[in-house]
C-alpha cells in the first residue's frame, strides 16, 4: 500500500473485518455488494470506495469472496501476525482486558499484567500472571513486547507511558484521560470512554429536543 | 440548535468538553483560539467552524471564555442534568464502569448492576449494589432508568437489550458485538475494543511498512 489512505477510510476496516468473520461463522462463502450494504447499513458504493483503496476485491456479476476478503483485510489490519500486549493496571478495566478471548483473535497476546497492588502479586487473571512494576524492566528484557495498554488512573499514566518508551516498546493502547507528547515512532490508540458516554448523552438530548 | 448538525462535529464536542475541564482545573479562565489549537492538535479554523455550529461563542482580541463555553458545550452534550444507569453484565468491565467516577461528573448515575452469577449477588461494586437479572423488572419499575450499559458476551447481549427496551428503556451503551435492529425511538451508542485495538495494529503495521 503506497498512497495514502484517509483515516477515516482506515477507522471502518475493523468494522468491515468484524462482518466478515461474522459471515464466515454463518458459512457465507461470497456475498454482493447490495447485500454486504443492507447488513453494514453503509452504501453499496461506499463500499466500493473505500476497498478500492487496497485493491481489486469484487467481481462483477460474482460479489466478494467472503474468506478471500476477510483475509486481505486482516493483512492491511496487521493482524495476520501476533503482537505480545502487556497490560499496566490490573484492576477490572485491566482484567477485563485480559479476559477478551477475542483480541487474541486479533492478533493480540497479552502477555502479562502490572500492578502495584501487592495484593495481586503473582494473581492470575485470564490465564496470565499479575506481575508487580518494580518486575516490568526485568520482564522486557526477556521476553518481546510490541503494545503496552495502560488502563491505571491519569495520575499514573503519563509516567507509565513514558516509562514503557523509555523501555523501547513503541505502541500504546490507552485508557487514561491523557493527551502527551510522544516521540515520533511511538504510536498511540486512546479510548476514552467517557466521550463515548457524552455522545450518547447528546443523543439521548437531541432526542428529547426533537420530541 | 434546530438545523442538522454533522456527526463528525458531535463526535468532536466531548472531546471539546474534556479539554475545557482541563482548563478549568487548571484555573484558566480565558484561552485564544490559537492557543486552544495547538493544545488540542487540531486547526484554529476547525475549532471556530465547530463552535459556530451552536452559537457564537468566542469574541475577537479575548478569545473563549473558558467556563463559559464549558458549560455551554456541557449543555449541548445533554451532560447538565442526570441520566440514571444500569449495568447489565457484573463482570470486570461493568464493575470497571461502575468504578469510574468521572462518569458521575458526566450526569451519569450507576444506580445498579445486574448479573446472572448467583456469588455476586447483593455484593456492591464502586458503592452500587448488584442484583440478579430476575430483579431487573421490579427494579425498573420503581427506579427511573435512563440508560442500559450492557456488558455481558455477545451471546447475551441481544436478548437482554430486547429485555430493557420492553421495560421501556431507550438508551443503550453497548459494549457486545452485536448489530441489531433498534426500534426508532431507541438510542445505541457502541463501543468496540476490539475494533480500536485493530486500528492500533493497523497503525503498528503501517509503521513496520514504512520504515
Amino acid at each position: 500500500v503506497d498512497k495514502q489512505i484517509s483515516p477515516a477510510v482506515i477507522r471502518r476496516m475493523p468494522r468491515y473485518y468484524r462482518y466478515l468473520t461474522e459471515l464466515l461463522e454463518e458459512g457465507t462463502e461470497r456475498i454482493s455488494s447490495g447485500e454486504l450494504s443492507r447488513r453494514m447499513k453503509v452504501t453499496a458504493s461506499q463500499i466500493r470506495q473505500d476497498l478500492n483503496n487496497f485493491g481489486e476485491f469484487g467481481q462483477q456479476g460474482y460479489g466478494y469472496n467472503v474468506q478471500y476478503l476477510h483475509d486481505e483485510i486482516g493483512k492491511i489490519l496487521g493482524i495476520d501476525h501476533t503482537h505480545n500486549m502487556i497490560i499496566i493496571g490490573s484492576g477490572h478495566l485491566g482484567q477485563a482486558l485480559a479476559n477478551y478471548s477475542n483480541f487474541k483473535k486479533r492478533g493480540f497476546e497479552v502477555v502479562a499484567l502490572f500492578d502495584v497492588d501487592p495484593a495481586l502479586k503473582g494473581k492470575k487473571s485470564g490465564g496470565v500472571e499479575i506481575h508487580m512494576m518494580e518486575e516490568l524492566d526485568e520482564f522486557v528484557k526477556s521476553t518481546p513486547v510490541h503494545v503496552a495498554a495502560l488502563t491505571l488512573p491519569k495520575a499514573y499514566a503519563r509516567e507509565a507511558a513514558e516509562h514503557v518508551i523509555a523501555l523501547g516498546i513503541k505502541a500504546i493502547w490507552n485508557f487514561a484521560h491523557m493527551e502527551m507528547d510522544l516521540p515520533e515512532d511511538v504510536t498511540i490508540e486512546s479510548v476514552h470512554l467517557s466521550d463515548s458516554l457524552m455522545h450518547l448523552s447528546y443523543l439521548i438530548t437531541d432526542k428529547e429536543r426533537q420530541s
